[in-house]
């Protein structure tokens, strides 16, 4: 059985090994820039894991792995188009380097290779991995437009925030498990209770993510500390503390949303200060336990041997952080 | 057997029928508005009528067909924000009547529905079919590339022009064809020369819609006469004349390509002239023959009865405006 490392490195070197070198150039370079540039791949890695819970081997579930890393390089292709981001993984972002109607287009490429490589299922399994693909892949979608507009709507609820990142992010980490699980043979039971884990570790994933832009340090982050509190960006946090804010620390919540000109340090401290008198940095971490309890009780209910859920365990402790 | 119209109406009334009514509104509705507004639905026509000359039943091929159909309005819903058009069909485009972030992001939920029609293949035809709509969408994708390339290059070869339009046009065609072939039972031979037939159509078509802009009626075109000629689109037309003209016919093709300020019905006049003087109405209905000719030939060829390519023909020549 493959650990982690193991399983990114095949990855890795297959992903690196896709050509899409045919002309026009400008169709296919933005594919290999974004695919080729350094991610985590943590969903075709699920994939994998999942197969080998159930299968010895797992050749049949790599294909597929790479179209859900395929598609999900494609999301934020077009994401980031969307988003006007400059930047990504320390890179130019598509629409940047080349422009919008090259990134549109190369997008929409990028989604059809995704559905080429998830359509390399082995007979007996494609039918039901394509359904379980499409249908994910328009959750995503109505992810991102939920996130689009919870940026102009004045008031979002935390139930409301919930279902966004469950569409936008856990559904496909949850998908990415199932495959693998579909493909290696495991039952419906099984397979659904992989699903289940994801959704859980997605939605702890996401509010841990959250909570590190604001308490965590820069290196254990990766980007730059208070980005979302600069930005106003509608976290979990912000939401929760707007929930539960009233008087003083209200109204000066409210008025560091409001000002347009600002010391970035300035606004960070402050409203750090104010979530943590509101006790968000405790209220989102105990959010965080819940999901990633739930989700492991649905691991614990798996019908195999404990050694075979041992990779898919530090996998996901080591994505929350519990262990470094 | 069922004629051109009553297939048209079939799938009409399908298509009415599918609803993408589900929340979030806003990614959902864009899909309906462009896939419920009147097009002609030629390509899962094609499909159905590709079908039906081989197999009794074509109820098997009606949801592909379909698929087939979504994906080409998916193509118009990107291609006219690349475009910026302001209207399609008589109506606002996507963009326009909503913003460009919800055009985008409507279009890729567009596609993963396109999949999901094309996906109801039957298991026994599902793998040669998606392999078809995988490696079409891709060459489409191309097609649209080198469109937008040629906007901005000086020089554009006549096979240049004939490759994009291949790939832009006549391949999605050809697959609708060759998809319904492939689900009516065809042998590997006879889906082959309805997929030949159906490139020859298209490129006969496409060319044929580029004459109808300088020499149609208004009628017969559907749209503004001399729209082309006004904006120096590179239509076979315009290729063919930068080609051939020397002397005061370069000079003067030359100068109204230049010119910033213009009367519209001036411009059109001249420029048809020009054409009119270098045989280029001509030497383009030659070209629409060359290749409906082939297109034709290609479809004698295939191994059923005369009557079971009557619709096929009729449809073709319809298109191609030879009978009204």
């Amino acid at each position: 059985m493959q650990g982690v490392e193991g399983l990114r490195a095949i990855l890795e070197e297959r992903i690196q090994s896709i050509s899409f070198e045919r002309p026009p150039a400008e169709l296919y370079n933005p594919i290999t820039y974004t695919l080729h540039s350094n991610g985590k791949r943590i969903r075709p890695v699920l994939t994998l894991i999942a197969c080998q819970m159930f299968s010895e081997k797992f050749d049949d579930a790599i294909d597929p792995a790479i179209g859900f890393e395929v598609f999900h390089n494609f999301t934020l292709l077009h994401d980031d188009i969307m988003d006007n981001a400059p930047v990504r993984r320390g890179m130019p972002t598509v629409h940047k380097k080349w422009n919008a109607n090259t990134a549109i287009l190369s997008g929409d490429a990028m989604m059809i290779e995704a559905y080429k490589f998830v359509c390399r299922t082995p007979a007996s399994s494609l039918g039901l991995v394509l359904d379980l693909f499409s249908d994910t892949a328009l959750a995503v979608c109505e992810g991102q437009m939920l996130d689009m507009q919870f940026e102009t709507q004045e008031q979002v609820s935390e139930s409301d925030y919930m279902e966004m990142i469950r569409l936008k992010t856990a559904v496909l980490l949850a998908a990415s498990l199932k495959a693998g699980a579909i493909i290696g043979g495991a039952n419906d039971a099984d397979a659904d209770r992989l699903y289940e884990f994801g959704i859980n570790l997605g939605l702890a994933f996401q509010l841990k993510d959250d909570w590190l832009d604001a308490f965590g340090n820069s290196q254990e982050f990766g980007k730059k500390i208070g980005g979302d509190i600069v930005e106003n960006k509608k976290t979990y946090l912000l939401i929760k503390a707007l929930e539960r804010a009233s008087g003083d620390e209200k109204k000066m919540l409210t008025s560091w949303l409001q000002k347009k000109e600002f010391s970035e340090s300035e606004k960070i401290a402050s409203v750090k200060q104010i979530f943590e008198k509101l006790k968000i940095d405790e209220i989102t971490q105990k959010k965080v336990e819940e999901y990633s309890d739930k989700a492991f009780e649905y691991l614990k209910e798996v019908q195999v041997s404990k050694d075979n859920k041992v990779i898919l365990e530090s996998l996901g402790q080591e994505l929350l952080g519990r262990i470094k």
